[in-house]
């Protein structure tokens, strides 16, 4: 099969993501799915949007490890290291800074000006994943049973019920 | 350095962890810490103990999978899969039969029976890290700004100083 | 394809493995041909069974480290390291002794209790391959040639038949 | 020791790179020596500023495969496949567009606009390297013996002189 | 599918390669696509030869180390390190040397002596790319725009189509 | 530190390597030991020579396949594939075929012709490591205990005694 530029070429990352939904912010990916030349290349590409205090919510990448850098806006980041420290990392950043967020670990960015943001980032892998902390734990499908979610997160039927509702 | 067998060497997974605690599980970890023969080789190995009830809670390990067999008692196990589908996987595992959580993956296991449980399980790094995902979202240190983790779990206030004042 | 629990789970490692073999040892082996969610994932499991005095022969796997712990029994374990040394680590591993056997080394486990002896052991592969040193010299299949066993083995003839006789 | 947001942290990548120099262009890289975080985390970041019809010239990155996108400008970027095809990917990328690199393969960008351009690029590696033809060639340190480059090119020596006078 | 010996065999590298040609050298390749036994094991290797003051031309493996050894005749080696030191390492190597060159570097191979030369050279990948400097950037095909080549190599339009006329 | 030629170079590989031993064949490495610019490169190179009828008897690289190619002589060359096959692949060498040993497996080469023969090999890694079966088994450092290997090669005493006074 002859090679040809456009396995190799994405378009579309200038586009300012939809920002109108709970969050306020979206991801648009470029990975593997998305740019077939990236296949066994270890490496892809994200624009993330935020609106005006929108987040992008706590969540783990299980294969790749994550480098970004403001284009617009100002960001609090943060990550937390694994147990049992669970050292909570963050910095506000402004345009063009740059931030890593080490493989596996819970990070999020949030925008903390009062207009947009955005973001390119990078990540170690052409298929790296994504696991939203809500989501994968309070919105699984089937749900995960919610005595395992209320003595884990010691709280009682009623709250975990109140999560469990909103994913 | 002359090699000796010491350094190959671990003992101890014979005992019972101490699982008087509020999650009613405890963790035995051989990691390169415990037994410096291991670095470089990309493995390691942890006995988990259970009393009647007791769970083994929602976390990821960053750096391996993890292959689990049950030696002693019943529990239910389930992993998650990524965005977007949050798929559940969960099975009731005996003694005898094993499971696999693939690298990054939120997994959990609990015991469902009256009695104790123990298992072993291996892991595909002599340095995996663990994740709790409560701890390091709730009881971070310091904590996470509560804002964001009430716009991310759509919850209010209340609810995430609950949650905070456990962790 | 849908994942299904079911392509992450095997079930049986409860079984004591068939020890009435002229070894008095039985390996159940976990691997990605036993447990397809093991593919790609660099890691699987085994039991391994001992009758009183059961013997697993020196062996080595070609793509893995090993890590075990002992469920029941006393095992002499050992290693013999790469040229020149040849070195031979050795240790006897009582219930709850973790040992390792780094990739490629040449090992043994061998119940030197007068009851069952019976282990759990991981290796860093999905396919950790297995070599039985007597069986690949002395049981290959065509036989290697008589006179290269002899000369390496420094015996004649005679020994060599009666070792490839054996296997 | 205590691991610090500084440690995962860079600033600078809103700041033009300074343009004025005999291609036009200039690469402001974020690797482990500017970042210590990344170490060992297998990924980096770099902007390229372009003048006015400025060129990143022809070069190779040894240990990493390149994905880019466009913040400004228009771009032409381009690499060639391996012997012996040689062949030559190319493609006028605008605004948003996203191209990868493959390993090792010789590639360069021109900005095609009459504008300033800019990228930010990610390199799977947190110590990529990066080998410029013409300077590896023509301005290695000491010279590469002219003959060999005379035969290599297939020109005469006034012509390598005129070469290795430039780097 | 039954392991044959033919699929760990290859044939040929006694034969001298045909080095009439403008280079004075031939490389003899045994790599995945000569030998399929090789998939996935990481390794290949060729043969080399040189007329007397042949030149294996400045060129790069983009996937592999290199290391080589002299079987007959007298060569200069060298390869150049990457920016900003474009350092030029050189050795003139005779029956017996070894040389290695690192992963994605430029280097070359020439014949100081009056008669022929051999090498046996090996690569750390069953597929590891050679790209020929010369041909990737004067030969490509389609042609890379000679104003690209002009101002990366500071030469005026007759010298880079004396170049690509070439190639 | 300045890269230096000197640490890329080795010397000696058109030397004969002294076969007046035992099994009339001699190994000369050249690994990250003898030539430090290999550490991380994942390659390396041996020589190996053959009085007539010589042997380079079973053995294993723990950490790398090989590529051998012949220089001189006709070699007979085998290796055994892994449990439960033990399949016997072998192969008759001339000067210039090339084979290829998989990474673990137990292999061996010997002359078959009445002069000298000698290879070159390259091997996966800068550090790979070599396990000669009967040294490692028969030979070992304190001496592995007579009855385990008495059974695992099914013979008496008095046979072990006879090997193990060899090694």
């Amino acid at each position: 099969m002859q090679v040809q530029a456009a396995d190799f070429f994405f378009s579309g990352l200038h586009l300012r993501g939809n920002t109108s939904n709970q969050l306020g912010s979206k991801v648009t990916p470029v990975f593997a799915t998305q740019l077939p030349g990236l296949n066994t290349l270890g490496i892809s590409m994200v624009r993330i949007d935020y609106a005006p205090w929108g987040l992008n919510p706590p969540h783990t990448h299980p294969r790749a490890t994550e480098i970004l850098t403001v284009l617009e806006g100002t960001l609090q980041v943060g990550f937390v290291t694994s147990n049992p420290d669970n050292r909570f990392i963050t910095k506000v950043l402004q345009k063009g800074d740059v931030f890593v967020f080490p493989v596996g670990l819970v990070h999020f960015q949030r925008n903390v000006g009062n207009g947009n943001a955005v973001v390119i980032a990078a990540l170690s892998s052409q298929n790296p994943g994504a696991i939203t902390i809500a989501n994968a734990v309070f919105g699984a499908n089937p749900s995960i049973p919610w005595d395992i979610l209320a003595r884990a997160f010691q709280v009682d039927k009623s709250v975990v019920d109140q999560l469990q509702a909103k994913f």
